[in-house]
């Protein structure tokens, strides 16, 4: 039975890049498993998927009995078994898959979503000032030197290219797209790896291509 | 071997009760398992500390040849064929794993930090405006709402007690600390629920011990 991912029917261009089924889509690429996509409306959101997803956040993954949500979790139920989570390295990549989607990710979307704020107000909030934005970029950073440091040492977080890598990669891609990885040239230099590899780009390539049909869609059902 | 668990020498007292080692010794003593402890300076950190945990935190746990930190990951580790780690509910169990851990906590860490900020600006920062904290009061509850509904309905998060408990609970622990489950009744029931466990009660008794056992021994070796 075909794999079934599930995002939104449609979103504006600024999240568009960033929304978390691209990491599980280059996992899929990664993993040379085929999927099907379904989609759920972003606004006003569904009781189909406020039941299958209690936060209303996207992805969603369905397979056979299986409907399974949180990224992280996905991540690591599609590469059991796989070179993506060796079992070897279990613990290991694991311990990768949390700094990426808690240490690093708490500390970057902090900072980031006070960026966000200053531009966006209307979406993201009133902004804090310009202190409290620096503190914030302070802490990041106080994740990202240690990071750095490793990753001027080693291509990868656990040995061989791994679900972590996905995990930090993409956590990482949201903060460099507001300027967090500037002074990091190891950590924008593991992104660029990351991002080149054919299943990153074959994912984001159908990623992109979701939404501009979408758009596509949205203007034929326009009123002329 | 005996699992060694390591956290720090001494702290005071604000963050005791709350340091991650917590839902560590909880998850140890809910699988019955012994474990010694061994400390770090909490100030300055020491070598050998940012040697086997890059980012200076705690806990980290030794056990052979593993050396393992990320506390999502030491649970999921040590509950390994456990009934707090079930193989049948594995994806359901992480699913929840990353929801306390990235989903939950990426919310209510980001208003708890404000607040304290509130409070310690020398420790936390410069105190953001009421409305960007009151801001993200409403991002948290966009989270608690689903939670709350869901816990409403029954008492663990993916069946019987799991590790998706342990670190969900110590999540909300700390906010409810700064007042954030206040008009979420069955969120505070379930920490409540979850805190009344044996073994939560004696891991909390053994890591308060811990610091005043620290307290103590700075007291003797302080100049008379």
């Amino acid at each position: 039975m075909t794999l079934t991912l599930i995002t939104f029917d449609w979103l504006p261009d600024f999240p568009r890049g960033f929304v978390r089924d691209m990491r599980v889509r280059w996992c899929l690429e990664e993993l040379g498993r085929p999927y099907r996509v379904e989609t759920v409306p972003s606004h006003p959101k569904s009781d189909a998927h406020w039941q299958m997803q209690p936060f209303g956040q996207v992805p969603v993954i369905r397979e056979k009995d299986l409907t399974l949500f949180e990224s992280g979790a996905i991540l690591m139920h599609l590469a059991e078994g796989s070179a993506l989570l060796p079992g070897p390295r279990r613990a290991l990549v694991t311990q990768w898959m949390f700094a990426a989607l808690n240490t690093v990710e708490e500390a970057s979307a902090r900072w980031v979503l006070m960026v966000l704020a200053v531009r966006m107000p209307d979406f993201f909030g009133p902004a804090p000032d310009k202190q409290v934005i620096e503190f914030a970029r302070q802490g990041m950073n106080a994740r990202l030197a240690p990071l750095e440091e490793k990753l001027a040492a080693q291509d990868w977080l656990a040995g061989d290219f791994s679900i972590a890598d996905i995990a930090m990669i993409d956590v990482l891609r949201v903060g460099r797209s507001e300027g967090a990885l500037e002074g990091w040239p190891a950590l924008a230099a593991y992104v660029a790896r990351g991002t080149a590899r054919p299943a990153f780009r074959k994912a984001m390539d159908d990623h992109m291509a979701h939404w501009q049909a979408a758009d596509h869609a949205r203007m034929a059902a326009a009123p002329a």
